[in-house]
């Protein structure tokens, strides 16, 4: 199903490089996944996702089911051959969409009704559905059905939650019947001594990796950093791990340094499509009237196709005048930012001197720029 | 500044193969030039325009005199740079966006007053300054400032009209400086006489090329041919004809045969941006509820980068969801459909079988599929 290595530890902090094997693609981690909510990345072409060294691609399970429906996609051959992408697809469960976007939604213990957000429709969903969906999708890396609480929650909310939520990653494994992997996700909202049971219960069931969730729901950014950090520490070695949704540069930097392996945000394409963009030396924003006449690319330090081949004033110009070709020449840039920062951070491990490059990255790029995002 | 050679008639129609060079760069025709509005066909990036077998991009003065301005362009180094193009531009005048999307105009002797359809602030536009705003862009090929008159226009009306767009078009080349080329237009409305003379006139004054303005206002489409068709026969063999504004395919097929050269129309772009595809038998709306599950490419004789990737049904996944890869693959497929058009009639016309090109296409593609659409 799915292989895990670890290549290389950091010597001075918990950062490691390693590599994720499935039969179709092999990918380093750290690494970094671009949202592909529909089965498209927001405005770029598989060769373009390929170009910019993309090698897993999260697709939304709950947007997938409600259009155009996962039997679709299966009859059609599955995700990768109708979305036209080789490489690696990771799924969702969809829960985290039914808590954040349907219109209503009542949590029983077989499962969770939601009503569409498109037309009002109304759906359950099971943990066993979410596997048949993802199944039928052809991932292949699948998510457990799960519970993701607001925060702040109480500690009795939270430790019922968490028993439900463990029930039904149970209940996902038992269901798999094809050879996607599958990882379990660790709730148990901001309660350290819930994370670690989280953690004990899930691993004893055996998942081919494990997800931190619950996590960018509001919270101060040192509580999001300090459960993380946590609950990292508490997930065995030999298995990947992944922080769902975070997040900005310095998240991620922070990250894999407590050992995080894999993460999907939808930052740098969103935040493309709103003229924010990211620079080695912290964002900018391409609407200022200061750069209606500047000739130099975006970033002066980047060899991404936009910053090759156009100055500031024409993407000033293409975002201002609402033209598609900024929206795509943004996205190119800042997930060429986000790639290059991982292909940094895993040279960085390697070598071992993650720490310094921590350092001088967040010294250069600046400390904290405000908005941490939740998941998509 | 621009030299254009007749390599090869067809024997049975008007048709011709030619060559239009600049230093920049050297296209063959019948040509088709995809619409850059504002200095950007709207979706694709100029890597693939270059791909597509665009020779020559036509970029709207008007619009790019508003945003970000022509002053701003030239202190950039000009429009090619500015948009990464190295091939051709051809700017128009500006005049048809006066005509066509300002709020209010008013003809003067001097030039034409408008207020700007974004602010509403007023301008005023005469024929030397159409061409100095040319020359800043850095445009290869320019056009003169002229009156287009709605359909149907009074003759008495359509003659003192032509006068003055004639006294402009001598004064437009008066006013050139620069080594970029100048066409004509050749103006009239729908009077035969009126036509005639305007030919006479402008080819005395001697222009680098010979535009037919004036069609595609909303008159019926034979009477459309019509007068292209009397035009072209008038205008010198020796010199590009261009035919503004049109077309649809069938219109470019029959326009060809009537000695046409050059071409421009929003048509495959906009068509696109709305579901409406172009095939070898006819166009299709992606939107249809028939694609659903349809595993086939848009056109399986295509071998367009979409065509070449992607099902119907996830085209039409994507034009559902409002997805930006879908408006940029439809973009694709039509303009790649426009250009193996043009270039299937230059081999037609090479090889001496136009007329049975023409008639084997019509008879496949079918004859009239409505729509006739003006200019940008």
């Amino acid at each position: 199903m799915l292989a895990f290595r670890v290549l290389r530890s950091d010597p001075h902090t918990l950062a490691r490089v390693g590599i994720i094997e499935t039969e179709r693609y092999r990918a380093y981690t750290p690494l970094f996944m671009p949202v592909g909510t529909l089965g498209a990345v927001k405005t770029l072409s598989p060769e373009e996702l390929r170009e910019l060294g993309a090698s897993v691609i999260l697709a939304n399970t709950y947007h997938l089911y409600l259009r155009p429906g996962h039997r679709v996609i299966q009859e059609l051959g599955g995700i990768h051959r109708f979305m036209g992408w080789e490489r690696l697809v990771l799924t969702d469960s969809g829960g985290y969409q039914v808590y954040s976007l349907s219109l209503l939604r009542r949590v029983y213990p077989e499962g969770v009704e939601f009503k569409s957000h498109l037309d009002g429709s109304m759906h359950f969903l099971t943990p066993e559905g979410a596997i048949e969906i993802q199944e039928a999708l052809g991932s292949d890396i699948m998510m457990v059905l799960d519970e993701c609480l607001p925060y702040p929650s109480s500690e009795e909310k939270a430790a019922e939650s968490l028993k439900r939520t463990n029930s039904w990653a149970k209940r996902g494994l038992s269901a798999r019947r094809g050879k996607g992997a599958l990882f379990g996700i660790v709730q148990g909202s901001f309660y350290p001594h819930l994370r670690s049971r989280a953690v004990e219960e899930l691993v004893e069931m055996g998942f081919d990796g494990y997800a931190i969730g619950g996590l960018s729901v509001g919270e101060p950014k040192e509580l999001m950093y300090e459960v993380a950090s946590l609950t990292a520490a508490l997930l065995p070695h030999e298995k990947p791990r992944y922080l769902m949704g975070v997040g900005r540069p310095e998240d991620l930097v922070e990250a894999v340094c407590m050992g995080i392996d894999m993460f999907d945000c939808v930052i740098p394409t969103r935040n493309a499509r709103n003229g924010n963009l990211f620079t080695w030396s912290g964002p900018i924003s391409i609407k200022k009237s200061c750069y209606t006449k500047d000739p130099m690319p975006l970033d002066p330090q980047c060899t991404c196709y936009t910053c090759r081949h156009f100055s500031r004033a024409y993407l000033r110009h293409l975002y201002l005048n609402g033209e598609i070709l900024g929206l795509r020449l943004n996205t190119i840039h800042n997930l060429y930012f986000y790639m290059r920062l991982m292909e940094e951070m895993r040279r960085a491990i390697a070598e071992g001197r993650m720490e310094s490059f921590k350092r001088e990255f967040l010294e250069v790029y600046g400390g904290d720029h405000g908005e941490v995002s939740g998941e998509n």
